[in-house]
């Protein structure tokens, strides 16, 4: 297949509703754009992406997204800059990471030029839905779902890939109190969790709401096996710093290859920051946190981008983290945020002009 | 709340599919009924039920069902017997776990009155789907999944909970092999494998697919710690005949808390068959395979029913079970069919008439 942009076809709506939008306030993901990409996988195939008016999916209730948990998505982020240049931050990466979610739940793989080409002709039609104010951007929402019907537990034999946008503001408001977390899990060796599909999300809100019950906003996940090790936060990779060290743990088929968490390791290194990719001990943070050595502790995400926690729970007892004046987190943010929004140069050719 | 059958809101079919339907040869869950029961909620409660024609699920791209996997379902049967009367097996067990996988996954739990009240309006409306050939039956799935719109990883808050009916014919044909994992999970401790939850079961599609490729058609998951013990089979829970004890694994947060399975095991303590729940070693099994100890091997579930193994593979290396004549597995099956056919007494009281 080798889909061209000027191949999509494209129907417009007939009437925007850009206009009820109030640009200066956003929340995040829940005010969608005029147009929307979809494109079916039947007859063993990807077929034509088209882009249509944003409307409602219609299923049936046998589909197999409703029954047996189907669905991988992506979560990406376009910027205008001054001169009303699109540009998107390493989007291959997460089209490349699409594909191994996918593989994983057994959902047939997106050829690359259905994703980008796709995506870019999205953008081109609903361009004037691009926030330019600082702090907002439009959240790009690829995602793939089993669309074929049975209560035959197996695979489905049809899908759809849709792209949505949401013009949004930040994801968090303000610092975030984590927990780390002694009873429950997220995912399981030889699992799914690496992968950004669905169910890994939805057996997190149950732990999470206790957590917002007891006065945090996220749970930080530990391994299944002991709770011994730090994972993630679900909704974006950690980091930790222990005097003048930034560490975060592996990847693994437990935790998600962050494109954030990996952009930030790279300008770390750049930067002469100190940077450690290791396992690191709930023990190990705890002791850093008595001792003093312990200066920050941040999430990493594409909807979150560097988000500082102000303290953590654990085993009962709440740390509060030091606040700084020169933060590892500040630095790293308007670095990142800079590349992404072409304020900056962009030493590792991560943006992209749409 | 309280539901009575006579408050649910019926709209029926103007032409019904029945016709079409060849009772004689039915698949497993690709048929449908000429009605569903459906429920939302939303304004923070489960609002009235309603039956209506068989129809497809309208929803918003946005829909947290696409995205974060927040479904939990239930599988059931219903026989009709000689007299046509209609029986239900053990409904409320069904009811109990709906609520309690809903629970893990923060989706709002279901009142009793409009399950139960429910099942029996749409069981009377769309009682001449019930099929009355042998190894036939109305297979019922009550499911529940998330409605609410957003992109924001957090539940959501609106749901619809939804009964649809498929007669089905059996769900395997013939004897299953089976693979023992060594690689891949099911579940995580702390997780959400007890639970009937979507993304449990899009999580084994590509395992199981790898093992359909080396001529298995399940697989048997282990722990993921160390694929040491013998847990499910995704599809079903496992029991093994070890001389004449019957042993399967204790229920946990790994584990489906299976009906067939406890009804099994309620029934070898009542028929003086010697039966065991605890741990199984994969060793134990593979030993007792070689020293021919190891009598049978058998799957438990609703759509299963008592699915006989005819042999495993582990580690490279095959091992068949014997052919015996008189198994456990074709005297429970007899057993718990005849309870649910109304062909036999039902000492325990399992059977509901509808």
């Amino acid at each position: 297949m080798n889909t061209l942009m000027s191949d999509i076809k494209i129907t417009r709506t007939k009437t925007t509703k850009i206009h009820d939008v109030d640009f200066d306030n956003l929340n995040f993901g829940r005010t969608f754009s005029d147009h929307m990409l979809v494109c079916d996988y039947k007859d063993g195939k990807w077929q034509s992406p088209e882009i249509v008016p944003y409307q409602p999916i219609v299923l049936d209730p046998s589909a197999k997204i409703f029954h047996y948990g189907q669905s991988v998505f992506e979560g990406m982020k376009a910027y205008k800059d001054a001169n009303d240049s699109v540009w998107l931050f390493r989007p291959l990466e997460n089209f490349k990471r699409l594909n191994i979610s996918s593989k994983r739940l057994a959902i047939p793989e997106l050829p690359e030029d259905i994703f980008m080409e796709g995506l870019k002709a999205l953008l081109k039609v609903d361009s004037n839905w691009i926030p330019k104010k600082e702090g907002s951007s439009l959240y790009i929402r690829p995602f793939i779902f089993a669309s074929g019907n049975g209560f035959h537990a197996s695979p489905a034999d049809q899908y759809k890939f849709v792209i949505a946008l949401a013009p949004s503001g930040a994801y968090f408001s303000g610092k975030v109190k984590v927990l780390i977390e002694e009873t429950y899990s997220r995912s399981a060796n030889g699992g799914v969790g690496f992968a950004k599909a669905g169910g890994n999300y939805a057996g997190q809100f149950y732990p999470t709401q206790l957590a917002v019950e007891k006065g945090y906003q996220q749970v930080i996940w530990t391994d299944d096996t002991n709770h011994e090790y730090i994972e993630e936060a679900g909704a974006m990779n950690i980091f930790i710093r222990i005097n003048d060290t930034l560490i975060t743990g592996p990847t693994s088929d437990r935790i998600l290859d962050g494109i954030t968490r990996k952009s930030i390791i790279d300008i770390a290194k750049r930067e002469g920051i100190p940077v450690e990719v290791r396992k690191i001990t709930v023990s190990e943070v705890v002791n850093a946190a008595k001792d003093g050595s312990l200066k920050e502790m941040f999430g990493a995400g594409t909807a979150a981008v560097v988000s500082p926690i102000s303290g953590f729970g654990y085993k009962g007892i709440d740390y509060d983290l030091p606040e700084l004046k020169d933060t590892y987190a500040t630095f790293i943010k308007k670095y990142i945020t800079d590349i992404q929004t072409n304020k900056s140069d962009d030493p590792f050719g991560w943006r992209v002009k749409m």
